[in-house]
């Protein structure tokens, strides 16, 4: 018997039949005799077509009576689920955020959650009861609903895990685990059985849009096992777990990239002290997140080119930014450039290899492809491309470092 | 200064253009120096979708369920209300059933409210903020959401009015106040504007479907003085209020009907006591509702024809009931009949006036109109008549009664 966290997201709930099927779901976890506690989003288009009232209501629209609104969305969910649980002769009942409770700041939108009571749903673990929880929702400390933010549902589903102390956390998505690189591009790719939190979290942050960072990094902390499965077929799926639990590592688990990301250059800016830290300040303080960053060191001690990269969807804003810093700033000119694409490589083996960068760079050089910008991280290495490489660059790399499935 | 609950249903809500003009007519309040809570239903077809989809789910659902999926409707409402309202410059907060907290029974689906704590939300008014508040439901005795039942949200506006201690509560709706009879039908009907709780009463359990008939009994009880006008139109509507607030009673107030009833005549029943018990009683176990009845005198003293009238939704469930009786009780035969119709006079000056039944059983005999039952009670007359009578029935006892607009 284990006690199981079971997570569906809106497309796996997004109809009448969709739920029936996820109750059947629940149900053979049931007859296996374990604990259930099942945590599901709002059917798919309903939140959509919730976003869309609000922003026809209002484009300046309080985030508390927002929250109220996007908030309905789970709570249908869960009472047509335990419906369906109750139809297949298990007993259930369903959970509101302020009904757990999930306790949270009071920062709407996007709360963070702060303390889960579950000692209610435990005893009802006894009695054979499964509980069916609102994700993405929590109560404030202004005693008002919460939100998450998008994809909150996952963090909802690893601090449920967390606070009922689960044997596992299972997330059912419409993929039926992690690639070692988008199947899509990369037809060799293969499932991976099991990856470290590590791992996960650069993959999430880097684009590989299955889990949630925050979830992945809550379930790190806490030691939540989760585990990514398909909700439509009956796969195993890929287990999140501790660095000890892999006892043999690939240097590189993954290829990833991300089209999310866009290019700034400042040419010929003054090489002195201060400039960057004027640039960034101010972008920093537009909000503005600055993700790669290069400065070559100049040739003649007096100009250099700054180029750096930004959300592609803040590229806007940031050349805004930019553009008011003219005259404190003085650089030959300012070129935006959205065509890139960030490609990475991710694996706990780098650590105790040398070499990998290089046999990145050397990879891609023999097929021709200019890096623009170079990031790296203890697990990561990233690079920023013309964005015409991308899957080219992503099969490469997949030959290169020995993932092509046999 | 005044302090107002106002009250809009689900047609007033139905688009964010109409919630946009509630807000408009609730700043006319604000902005004469009113406090204002306002009651909200779901957004007209909202609740049909949910419905359907809880019908489609399981035929046999739990109503604790069934209210946590039906109780989101309202939490949409509110949210958007309250941005409407903050983006005419109004401060305004939304309120769902558990925070105010509505405290109401556990029998969910048809939850009845014993208690409102609103020191909160007076406390609020004293800031300026319009309280924006779901109707049709609160929190039961389990801690769960519960719902009142269809229409639920006059009762809660009713209620919440109590609870305030509120000069008025204004039930918004697509009729703009009380007629004599239906305009429809009765072409000279003219709007009432004032008409007693009683009359209300009368006439809300007969089918003028304006105010839900339990709003009406709560009004009537705490003495919340209540006004029925348009959402639409910017017109003065109907005052219903207390006997001594209207000096001079006419004897009629208004002709109403329903089409809701059907007539079930059980033929040459014997005449014997404790048959009646033994009908009505097998009637009541199985909650089937009787309205009218009337059994004659037997000429012979042996036999005689029984007819009473139930929901004509439940008509197929009483001759189920009937049959099961076969042995115990013998007649000749179980006579149904759907195509009838109740046309009823409803007025306080009945109780002071003789005659009244007399004039209107002439009235309608002068048509040729034959009279199937007969009810009465202190301040209404009520009559059984073919169907296709209706609207030549009404239109005469409008006539007969002197309502007809000059």
């Amino acid at each position: 018997m284990a006690r199981l966290v079971m997570k569906f997201g809106g497309t796996s709930v997004g109809s009448v039949e969709r739920i029936k099927n996820v109750a059947l779901r629940v149900k053979r976890e049931v007859d296996a005799g374990n604990e259930v506690a099942v945590v599901v989003s709002a059917m798919s288009g309903d939140t959509n077509r919730l976003v869309d009232l609000v922003s026809s209501m209002s484009t300046m629209h309080d985030a508390r009576e927002y929250d109220v609104v996007l908030s309905s969305g789970e709570q249908v969910t869960i009472g047509l689920l335990s419906m369906a649980l109750q139809d297949l002769g298990i007993s259930a009942r369903s959970w509101l955020g302020w009904q757990i409770p999930v306790r949270t700041n009071a920062v709407h939108g996007s709360a963070r959650i702060e303390e889960i009571h579950c000692d209610e749903i435990i005893s009802r673990f006894g009695e054979g009861q499964v509980a069916v929880c609102a994700g993405f929702q929590g109560i404030g400390t202004d005693n008002r609903i919460t939100t998450l933010g998008r994809g909150g549902s996952d963090t909802s589903a690893v601090a449920l895990a967390a606070a009922l102390k689960a044997d596992r956390c299972d997330i059912y998505t419409d993929v039926d685990g992690i690639y070692t690189a988008d199947p899509r591009i990369a037809t060799k790719a293969a499932k991976l059985d099991k990856i470290t939190f590590e791992e996960m979290l650069e993959l999430a942050s880097l684009g590989a849009k299955i889990l949630q960072t925050r979830s992945v990094e809550m379930a790190m902390k806490h030691g939540v096992k989760l585990q990514v499965l398909s909700s439509f077929e009956d796969l195993p799926g890929t287990l999140v777990v501790d660095e000890e639990e892999i006892v043999e590592h690939q240097v590189v688990s993954g290829v990833t990239y991300t089209r999310d990301e866009a290019k700034i250059t400042l040419q010929q800016v003054a090489d002195k002290p201060g400039i960057a830290a004027l640039v960034f300040g101010a972008l920093a303080d537009a909000h503005v997140n600055v993700d790669m960053i290069v400065q070559n060191v100049s040739e003649d001690g007096k100009a250099t080119d700054l180029t750096f990269t930004v959300g592609r969807k803040e590229m806007n804003q940031a050349l805004a930014v930019l553009d008011k810093l003219t005259g404190e700033v003085n650089c030959k000119a300012i070129v935006p450039d959205a065509n890139v694409v960030k490609v990475s490589i991710v694996g706990m083996g780098m650590t105790s290899h040398a070499g990998v960068a290089q046999t990145m760079f050397a990879a891609l050089a023999e097929k021709g492809i200019n890096i623009q910008v170079i990031s790296t991280s203890e697990i990561k290495v990233s690079v920023l491309l013309a964005e015409e490489y991308t899957e080219l660059a992503v099969r490469t790399l997949h030959t290169a470092f020995g993932l092509d499935a046999a």
